[in-house]
């Protein structure tokens, strides 16, 4: 018998930080780990080489003539820093009340193991189900997913076969109301270098005379927002789709409530653009925030330097039908423009993606063409969620970023559905991550439903 | 023979960090190794235990008559950090050419083995000669000197008792020119933190919908100096001194390069307030830098977190008669002010001390009101530098802060004569710290000149 729980314990046991050279060996582990699962279960696994961590590719036999899921997960996790504020060790999973506690509990260990349940308990129930079903599980999702464009080339005749793709990567709004992803919001990253001095100075033998780095580095990040919370570079919203009207109607379905929000997140005030509310924002908007920045002396006591150099961290996200490249161009280009002359200026380019968005039927007044395939897994979905949840999921856009679902429909034409399980209090890449036990159990039930009628056709 | 060079080897092998707890060791090898030394030289050496590190002070016996400096020096140094950067490790002294390198070389290990040297001398050649010397050597220079007022208070009726100050912890222009300086700019640093949701966020699933904490620093910060950089803070130089007519006529015989200095400093333009060069600004004008920023993700790769804190360390350098509490107060009610009020802010306090200034008989036209014995120390300064280094000396005030000395004047009434004799390549507070050997040599003729003088009457 399947037990998730202590599946989902052992997942956690493996530290797989994908961006850390020193988590190699955890990063085996965990791959080992689901590949042997899977296995067990008896799926055909492909381990596929990457330059840096293996995707695992692994197909359950059947008729070509079936309909056909991809399941998606990502086996790595995030960094745990800072490790003082875990209450328990990040890769010694815990269970306090209702919830598991440990890094990658819910992004993304929890909610893949929850699919992969519902797989498990599909076939026990009904071994020669009509479904072909497809794992597609990497390890580079947390840096960004930087060899899934290769594999995505490589194996795009085989997935094209597919109808569509299922998933489990995004957010739940609370315990009672299922969201169904309908867009995602795509990344833009990179490091903005300054440069004074040739190397750190004593701030009172030469301080006065020249722009100090840290100077000139708030200088430049200062300008890149209005004052009233918009992104101060031209262009910038040339591309964003405007807000649909069944959207706004779903999110007022969705209730959110501004001061539990600002409550739980424990800010003073909120401050978006004029014109959208909280909920709003961090959907159908853009962004540019500042996500490290360092320079100089940061320990203990004093050091009156003039650092040589400083920093910052910039991540945008963006909304369809925004473009990864033109808006890194833009953003560079307003720094270019704006930074002091009298320091030199650098960028270091890291990832990126392009946001994704899909229209499920019956929403829209406008029918979205798509697959039938895929209509009938989202009316399934409609279903099931009603049965498990008590209440039809809402349709919603949301803030975060899973870049691969735009690459996988670029590449090989298939939508996404996505049907998400972390909740708000999981504390996603952040001290504490942990996981709803009760959600794990529904959404176990509620994707064994969907795959169901999707089989029964 | 007391050889200088070998005892600064040995002094410099002593790695004493004032500020790094993890340095005792190194600071009581260091405390050990000058107190033996004095004590060798016949000195009654006191070690006079302080909360932190104690202060060495060591008299020769005399007659109350005689004429009566106390030299002062520090026997701390900065942190070592980067230390990648260094050619050679910082506790491991080298000699490179005419140069010796090493953390602590030239500030102010070097500078005051010179002047230890000069004493032995003296009082080798003539061991009678009627001179009383007391030497102050401090422990926590490098810390702000915490421990220095409390320390003034319990001395103060024995230091009240001597004539003059004399100290080599100032800078030399180059090796042609020596400089003593006639004032210090003060200090007042504080630390300024800024704090936005009660953790880190994701920012996919929150970012766009409050202020960021580092946007909001960077707001802050940038908003401290106009764009023709002067500090813009209301009242900040309210008590500027103006600067004196002579004062500009020594810097005038100084003539410095312009060129060449921003080429030293590897900058690609000045940034000075108008109507000062870069030579006046960094000498008559305050200051307000930034020595270190720091905020959420700094490593390898991304994060795509909001970070929940950021913060800056900020040091104002004060010119005189700005008192370091007004200056702080200012600073601090202004970024009060202004900080956008969705953010939290606070400070942390770290050291500070005001500035100094005295005037050397025979530049100013108002002839000042001084001890004969000073008056005698700085006319024998100009003599000795004259014949050693074939130039009188300038007077200028410099732009390093030595707090101490504005705190022994306000509690003894002491003046100091500071002779300095680290140059501008010396790289103090940076990789690389050396100290020019040709320098020390000369620097300890002179002074065993000047204090002969002294004694002679």
């Amino acid at each position: 018998m399947f037990d998730p729980v202590e599946k989902l314990k052992e997942f956690i046991r493996h530290p797989s930080i994908s961006t850390d050279p020193k988590s190699l060996e955890g990063m085996r582990g965990a791959q080992q780990f689901v590949s042997g699962l899977l296995g067990s279960m008896g799926f055909a696994v492909e381990v596929v080489a990457t330059p840096k961590h293996p995707i695992i590719y692994a197909e359950r036999p059947g008729d070509p003539a079936w309909p056909h899921v991809v399941i998606y997960g990502h086996y790595d996790v995030q960094p745990v820093d800072p490790l003082n504020l875990w209450q328990s060790p990040p890769f010694d999973p815990a269970i306090r009340g209702n919830r598991i506690y440990g890094r990658g509990a819910a992004d993304n260990k929890g909610p893949l193991m929850a699919n992969i349940a519902a797989v498990a308990r599909l076939l026990e129930k009904n071994p020669r189900i009509p479904l072909r079903i497809t794992f597609l599980i990497e390890g580079e999702e947390e840096m960004g997913s930087p060899s899934f464009p290769a594999f995505l080339e490589k194996f795009k005749d085989r997935l094209k076969r597919a109808d569509f793709v299922y998933l489990s990567d995004t957010a739940l709004p609370n315990e009672q109301q299922v969201v169904i992803t309908s867009g995602l919001r795509g990344l833009a990253l990179f490091d903005l270098h300054v440069a004074g001095a040739k190397g750190d100075l004593h701030s009172g033998l030469h301080g006065g005379v020249f722009r100090n780095p840290i100077q000139a580095l708030a200088e430049i990040c200062a300008g890149l927002h209005t004052p009233d919370g918009r992104v101060d570079v031209p262009g910038f919203y040339d591309d964003v789709l405007d807000v649909q009207p069944w959207e706004r109607d779903e999110l007022k379905k969705l209730g959110v409530d501004e001061k539990r929000y600002a409550e739980f997140l424990g800010i003073e005030a909120f401050h978006t653009p004029p014109g959208y509310t909280p909920a709003e924002a961090v959907r159908f908007l853009p962004t540019l925030e500042f996500n490290g920045i360092g320079g100089g002396y940061q320990g203990e006591g004093t050091k009156t330097v003039i650092p040589s150099t400083a920093f910052v961290k910039i991540s945008c996200r963006l909304v369809p039908n925004q473009k990864h490249d033109r808006i890194k161009r833009l953003v560079m280009d307003a720094i270019r423009e704006r930074a002091p002359k009298d320091v030199r200026i650098s960028f270091v380019d890291q990832h990126h993606g392009d946001p994704y968005v899909v229209v499920p039927p019956g929403r829209s007044n406008t029918p979205p063409d798509q697959s039938p395939v895929l209509a009938r897994a989202f009316r399934a979905a409609d279903a099931a969620v009603a049965e498990v949840w008590g209440r039809p999921p809402l349709y919603l856009r949301e803030g975060g970023s899973v870049p691969i679902i735009a690459q996988i429909k670029r590449v090989t034409g298939l939508d996404s559905v996505m049907f998400g399980l972390f909740l708000p209090e999981d504390n996603l890449h952040a001290p504490n991550e942990g996981f709803n036990l009760d959600v794990m159990r529904k959404g176990t039930e509620t994707t064994e439903r969907i795959l169901a009628a999707v089989a029964a056709g």
